[in-house]
């Protein structure tokens, strides 16, 4: 009965592709843009002023463009098999209208090595958005999340949490793409644990309903999800290990600590928030914890701390995470509260930093 | 690594079911259980006070408990497989421990009319919660559903719109309830058709995301549903042709009236506001208006007049409707706001409503 | 220009109260009605059979009706000034249409105590839902909320948690309804303290955006609460001190024990959780865990234990309190999760709860 | 308790003012900063290439940084009293270092028109987001809003909804930026109207609680706004004038149009969708239609013309609006959705788009 004799798209009519790519500038490719991870990615750098966007994937969806599938990140692009022959005559960085110079994996856990190995065949660098290179023990890894299918690689992989690993991230082949749960974390604690003042540690993080992605379950649906809190994955959450490893990293007397990890998901879209007790190895005043942190972090663009407890919404779609720190002379204790953007800091946008980082870009580019 | 040995489930452990059923109460099956409408239903007869919940049936989910599938509603009931050979026996209305009285079928449109019609083949009576037995006209119906099942039975059944056909209720065999939007349109805008008023009317409906039922897809996901107004369905409503249906029987000269119906999902679980703007027939004095408004509702129980602009929210998980009318002087028109919970008066509490009509209780009762 | 004369009001029109009251039933009154801790007293009492609500009396807003306040809780009754001369002649429980027997007083802290003072001086119950008679230490109590305005009732109360302390409530004249906070926290940890097992704790509680109150600012406009998750008052929350004496009445071990509590809103209205850390005093088995909470909880009408983490959707509008535990292997910490409806267990049904067991009443009436 | 000693603020410590401006860029000042539609053309203004924003003002708020008060928008400055002595001496457009060149009011209604007017007196370009300069009558002016301050300006007032008079607005002294409901709804209807089709119209507008803007009460606490749907203002919307006026420029056969207007509120932040029902003065073929749209947006950068009904979150945080048309054959309405983000395209992105307008920049500049 409608005037519209086509089948409806909430795509916007009529749109050309507006992508103008300055010369030279690094091609990459995102595969797996269907789900929430890689169309922000895909988003991120359609707008990007120097990365360019050659190319989404999707392993359903093919053909129908991303601007329906996700109306407001309005990447104008078709939706593509991902299609390796085509890049295996790779003319390298630079070239011309042709190429890859590298990818933003967004694959579920275990389905994304295998792509991962395949791009790097080809030369290409990745950015791996699955926990598939996150854990350097193939043994954790496999404790969690079954057989892991690429082991050779896992040597050719750095953490991609920028502000630890910024050095090694430039020269990457593979940046295995931090959690979300685990950027929220680590970087609250770092400061204390490189200075040896972890003795325990409980973190109780929540989260907005886009953590579960995509599924389409109880767990998203607004009847069930909204007017709920909802704690799951009880002693048994799989980010554990990969915010154990780092702390373990910063502080080698934390190689046997066990974190104490509860997610829970509450009803919004996007944010985190990683709520970090630490019972300190010592007693700790607030002027040495101001110094750490400041220390910490005083250069860092996308880390700001500040003095009042940070609500997720002043990070909401940006790449900040927001720090705050107290120690609480009631229990001896020192309160740790860190916010992001589970979706942005705590994966795509992330990753568009770790890629400005792999290509000699400013790091903020495209990001404020 | 936690200690919960079986199979986590939603309902609390160890309590045991505590239902007492007053003697002589009619029986009541709850055919398709696990959707909302059917879980919903099955709450309010679980405590209500004279009517019997003897069954909860699923097509699916069969063995869980309805209390692990639906926490909140506390029915501590296993869900079965609609076995009709059990009530075949059908000892009638008050034999002691056996037998079936009346069942609410809350099956999709189309499923439901097969079980529908078996069921009075047992002579059980029925409320209906699917369009089947809403529309009078068999070829009406065919037009928007396809063939209809049991066309014989069409001229059994009753519209369970409490407020307008009590009298039919309470001898029907079959109670056809009515679609959340005919509830609280028809509501509104009966007094004005009853009186001959209407000559053009819009209605533009809101609902929460519950009207979408138990589906689990983009649009009921809080990632997509949160922070959206979504218009669906342009011109070409299924709930259109009952509304017109009512108000043609109201005032035949409406036989022939288009009614411009537009549906909208908001986001919140419960609530439905009908927001109606009426062309006059003539022009209405306020005081005329206000006559014909208390005339039609000042003794319903579950109509509410009120004198603000109703929030649905002054209704939520109520049996009441609340409708507010004005005549808008500078444009001639009627505008009538009529809001509902769309799960209980729009559906299941609504069809408590007309179980105690069928059987001769007062009509509050469980209700209020 | 619309046809409404009157000063619109969200009360429907001409409903007539239509209280019925029970001969001799406690005659209750509700002091503070205007907040939502005191709206819903007065509605819960309302629907309750066998306690007769007299009056509800607001410091401000007086002659309002409270259905046109919120409308959603349809008690028919103007709100008046709180006029104990009224009740000075007070002929005592079961005078026929006359006096007072309880009242819930439902103000701020330490404008409570003057009033709760003046009713007990007429021989009147009371049950305080503010802090004024919570904590037992006159000195514990004046370090958060200054100048105790009447220090010698401390003596004549008792904590309203009822599953503790039920005996003491059946006889007090003065019960201190509980926090919100302790409530779930103490409920959820009440058996691991009372067996000697807890060496350490930190809470971690998230609670709707009702938690705030009635308060009009930052805090509670969807536009800065909605879409956020918001920690407040680290380090500093006056709740501690009532769970740290709740605890210590249970374990005296936990005298000195400081209890690290965190609180944090986000986006719903009414739902509260507490996630709670122990560090015990020893190992526990799973087995052991299992028995120590059913042991505890098996006959208590309002504790449900569950074998899921529940999710506070699971008790929205119920007086139910919901606890999960499980003994985690990799740190060796209890986790206990405990889910309330802070305006229902965490307030007012509790508040009811506790008048039941003041008057001999089945301690469910009124509330399932 | 915590280490925090300084009062809690919410801008993030120790960043430095980043600001860069590109020689003569126009200069901007926001006067009114500290409501909904200030701030975030203080953001956008903030971080756009080629308008400098040199002032921030409040009429409250005044020290407080920016943000502070909104820390999402990240613009660090101070908010300052308006001190129009300071541009007394306003050197004019290009000047190094000094003067104004244009200024966006917010303030409310009323209390805009004197601000504006001393503005103007300095030679400063204004963009006044208050309705004071909206409506060429100042009867129909006085008739909603009191007397008008300043009525010897409305000649020098041009009305600012970019997509129907953009070339007037660019040599323009004051434009009046457009309500959001008719920003919605003139877009939306502009083609109807233009070619004669309007015979009736019923315009159904639904809003998000940003809508309310900071004002602290029950219609925006979310304990109240939330799982509500809200009709409000009924008959007597003060944005239904500047509807009408501007469907009257376009159609002078409408110039004794009545449009029934109705605002709702629903529970998001930002988001606003017009719905409206058009009678159409002659048949209209659905390939008509579509000439009409296509002729009248093909080229617009910032209205789309879309085949599926369009959700408000597609164009959430842009300056887009979103188009959707029908001819209903059932009832032989048109029914047009036009959706925007109330707080952008409908104030402050749309204040931006007119100041790119008035001072020749591209008109997409900082706003994609």
């Amino acid at each position: 009965m409608s005037c519209v004799a086509e089948a409806p798209s909430r795509a916007a009519l009529g749109r050309p592709p507006a992508q103008v790519f300055a010369a030279g500038s690094p091609r990459v490719l995102v595969a797996g843009a269907t789900g929430f991870a890689g169309a922000l990615a895909a988003h991120l750098l359609w707008r990007h002023p120097r990365l360019q966007l050659v190319g989404v994937t999707g392993r359903s969806e093919v053909g129908r463009r991303l601007d329906d599938l996700y109306p407001r990140y309005r990447v104008p692009l078709a939706i593509g098999e991902l299609d390796l022959d085509r890049y295996s005559e790779n003319p390298g960085p630079g070239a011309p209208d042709a190429g890859l110079d590298a990818a933003i994996v967004a694959y579920p856990h275990a389905a994304a090595a295998p792509t991962v190995g395949a791009l790097r065949d080809l030369g290409v660098r990745v950015v791996d958005l699955s926990a598939d290179f996150r854990l350097s023990s193939q043994a954790t890894y496999e404790q969690w999340y079954g057989p892991h299918p690429r082991p050779d690689l896992l040597a050719q992989a750095v953490y991609g949490l920028t502000e630890l690993h910024r050095e090694q991230i430039a020269d990457a082949a593979i940046v295995a793409n931090p959690g979300c749960y685990p950027t929220a974390s680590v970087l609250g604690l770092a400061p204390l644990a490189r200075a040896g003042l972890i003795a325990d540690v409980v973190i109780d993080a929540k989260q907005g309903i886009s953590g579960a992605g995509r599924a389409f379950d109880e767990t998203t649906h607004l009847s069930f999800a909204g007017e709920n809190i909802l704690p799951y994955k009880v002693a048994a959450h799989r980010h554990t290990p990969e915010i154990e490893q780092q702390l373990a990293e910063l502080d080698p007397a934390l190689a046997d600590l066990g974190v104490q990890f509860q997610a829970h998901l509450v009803p919004l879209d996007q944010g985190e928030l990683a709520s970090c007790y630490v019972t300190p190895t010592r007693e700790v005043s607030a002027s040495e914890l101001r110094e750490l942190y400041t220390d910490a972090y005083a250069d860092e663009p996308f880390v700001e701390l500040v003095s009042a407890p940070p609500g997720t919404r002043e990070v909401l779609a940006t790449n900040y995470c927001r720090v705050f720190f107290a120690a609480d002379g009631h229990t001896g204790k020192i309160v740790v509260l860190s916010a992001i953007d589970n979706l942005w800091k705590g994966t795509s946008s992330q990753a568009i930093q770790n890629l400005n980082v792999m290509f000699g870009l400013p790091e903020t580019e495209g990001l404020t």
